[in-house]
């Protein structure tokens, strides 16, 4: 007998629990205008504590952030080809300003290649100007057909790592590195999803790049997400807007160039890579509260001990807060903070007041411990690394159960039905990946056979992880 | 015999001072776009700095940070008749989206009141759900004919605050601790810019608003600069979006609603209330980098001297960087951090090293201090404390020099030449407003005789402080 949930099951319908969960633990809503989202303040939360982390290892890897106009004129894009071809038909364009036609219609950028680089040629004159390192935090517009909250909006937050290098080498590592020492760090050991890294092949490129990597994630309905990308992009955009250096020896030469981006659809991938279908589940690293201190009722001293607890936690450097609204029923607030995946729920009644305890309950176990007061800062602490463990062990297990490996397109296209199929990319190649990309199966990345991630799409003997995805 | 400086000086034409600043000390560029503006690096480590210290306080203030999308049905502006009057010339406007005409135009969000009641009327039903506090951080945009880098530009970078109350009174009680406890304080104890406050008077009040509060400052060539506003906005939008709530003895009433906020032109502020003919001058509360361990030259020893010093500044919590870049020369080096307003220089030479001490430099006093290596971390601190005291100190008695009272027009017209008119509103009036705004002479704001904020604009006995503004 069954208690009927709050959210649809994943096993019954899949996007239909996303969308009750966007709903139900308050995260996001459709905007007005198609595609558009309204990021609700838990969901804010998440993302905010997304920013935070990414950011301090985006500093630690040498970049400055700087902050570049919205509006990019429609030549800018003109200039580079496969840009242009690339993002035209996802445009958003400004034809009026201040009561008057523009002259020149103006684009909302979709992503500020164009526009960073106009000023790069400005800054960039001799070898002692480079590497020149900057990122930004920002929204971007990409006119969406099939929007779906955080995962392809119209309008995402994001934020965009731009770079000029002496040589393509430097900037092929300085890519690796964000790849390696932002994103994957991030994604492994904060967010708890374990990634795969590879290259994109030629058909799944960055519009203008040379070469682009990325990172991709398993959701728990066996599609894949793509996490984040890092591009080389070679020499077309400096060529394009005259970023030229002289070198040591007073040779004048264009720069080589990367960019990188993660944005607001790692929301997303942490609510489908975690969640059941009790809510979310968000790991300690990343939570926005961490330990969710919840008087049962409004007896003698409940909610003062419950403040004075939830103060004791947030001096010992635990996120906490404090649920004190007795005037709401415990189940139905105890549902609440399990749908929003808090990960510790620290419960405290009268009876345990009584005997100066508390009750621990963990979103990922299902044993309630009780531990007494003194205690209850060191076990959650304690109890929080183990959450941590055990919600990034889960999903490795679950990535690989759903990773099978492939010979043929037929026994490709079966293992993607539920997953990634790994097949050698000799064996697959252009023709096999447009056989596949038919029926929506795509490539998601070439890597060396041990995962890792080679020196380019080029190296011989890659395996091509294939997949569904979002 | 004056040294030739880099900046043109403030007495001799005070905005081309402002001009220079901006591209010497690597601030800010125009952005191709009329109006726009690229934010470097410098002048976005201020910006962030800002942010980080006026977020906490929001927290600390109970608002949440949210985040609604960019773009708004033009027919939700025009809803509310004083608002979409008072915004409609500054508009931009999107006709075109994924390669179509639009249906209905879009309009980028000049501020968000529309968009952002349009969901509070979703979620707001019972006085349980009161008060909604929400803050987002978000670019806007308001089509500019005079843009000014940081001061007016088409887009800027903001906060905007936006909640919703039981009662008018906890509306205004609200609207006036964000001023005095979030904006007011940040501006004076890290800022050290300090502001007068008061309301707007009919004329200058934001569209839709029924009251506007506000912070104004004196820069250094006598104009005014509104630093912030707090509005109350009555019922007009909980009217126009129906939000209603029903009370404890459940009666159905409309909610009564706040907005309010600070943008990226308080960068401008810090330039223009503190500068001076050598460059910016950060005050160490804000400042991003608050030391700079710069190696004189390249000699035993004392680039590693620097970068060890430079660790141990960092471990007392300390903003420190270190500058090695011996290749260039150091006068040119020490000109430039003095141009950037760095407020403690720590210099290593040779002959400093060899007898295991440094050299203190303040940006604000003229007299060199030897310090002993050891002694360096707890001197900087004190020396830290002293800049950010008289920083505040000398913007205090450069904007008090500059305020008279006055009892005509012709006196404030005098008086508003170099400064802040004092005068009593009852004696001015609307009438005397009309006047003085025909010579760009504005009040100001509206306070007690005691500059203590007042209850509303309609108080007797309130004076008028009036100046040339930005």
């Amino acid at each position: 007998m069954a208690k009927k949930g709050v959210l649809t099951p994943q096993h019954e319908d899949f996007p239909r629990w996303y969308q009750d969960i966007l709903n139900k633990a308050e995260l996001a809503d459709n905007g007005p205008v198609r595609g558009t989202m309204v990021i609700r303040p838990y969901g804010y939360a998440l993302w905010e504590r997304m920013q935070a982390e990414v950011d301090q290892r985006i500093k630690a890897a040498g970049a400055d952030n700087a902050y570049f106009p919205l509006f990019i004129p429609e030549s800018y894009l003109n200039r580079e080809s496969d840009h242009v071809e690339g993002f035209s038909p996802e445009l958003a364009i400004v034809t009026q300003g201040g009561g008057r036609e523009l002259a020149e219609p103006v684009v909302v950028r979709p992503t500020s290649e164009t526009i960073i680089n106009a000023y790069f040629s400005k800054w960039v004159q001799s070898h002692r100007d480079l590497p020149l390192l900057i990122n930004q935090w920002a929204n971007v517009v990409r006119w969406e057909m099939r929007p779906r909250i955080f995962l392809r909006t119209t309008e995402f937050l994001w934020q965009e790592g731009h770079t000029a290098h002496a040589s393509r080498e430097e900037a092929r590592v300085y890519a690796a590195k964000i790849l390696h020492e932002v994103y994957r760090d991030f994604m492994e050991s904060v967010l708890a999803i374990p990634v795969l890294i590879g290259y994109k092949t030629e058909a799944e490129r960055f519009p203008g790049a040379i070469n682009s990597m990325c990172l991709e994630a398993m959701m728990r309905d066996g599609k894949a997400l793509q996490m984040g990308t890092s591009h080389e992009l070679g020499q077309s955009f400096a060529t394009m807007f005259d970023i030229t250096f002289l070198d040591a020896e007073g040779n004048q030469g264009f720069v080589w160039q990367t960019s990188w981006g993660v944005s607001s659809r790692m929301v997303g991938g942490l609510i489908m890579a975690h969640g059941d279908d009790q809510g979310l589940v968000v790991p300690p690293r990343l939570a926005p509260i961490q330990a969710l201190v919840i008087a049962v009722r409004d007896a003698d001293g409940v909610v003062d001990a419950c403040h004075g607890l939830g103060a004791t936690l947030t001096d010992a450097g635990i996120r906490a807060k404090v649920d004190d609204r007795t005037g709401t029923g415990f189940g139905r607030r105890a549902t609440d903070w399990e749908l929003k995946g808090v990960p510790v729920r620290v419960e405290i009644g009268p009876r345990d007041l009584e005997q100066g305890q508390a009750t621990l309950v963990s979103r990922t176990g299902s044993e309630k411990q009780t531990v007494v007061l003194a205690e209850v800062p060191k076990r959650v602490e304690a109890l929080l690394d183990d959450i941590q463990t055990d919600i990034f062990e889960g999903a490795v297990s679950w990535r690989d159960s759903q990773i099978a490996d492939a010979s043929t397109i037929a026994e490709v296209r079966e293992a993607a039905a539920t997953g990634f199929a790994r097949i050698p990319w000799a064996d697959l190649g252009p023709e096999g990946e447009a056989v596949l990309a038919e029926e929506a199966v795509t490539v998601r990345c070439l890597q060396r056979p041990d995962g890792s991630l080679p020196q380019s799409g080029e190296e011989p003997d890659l395996v091509a992880v294939c997949g569904r995805s979002y």
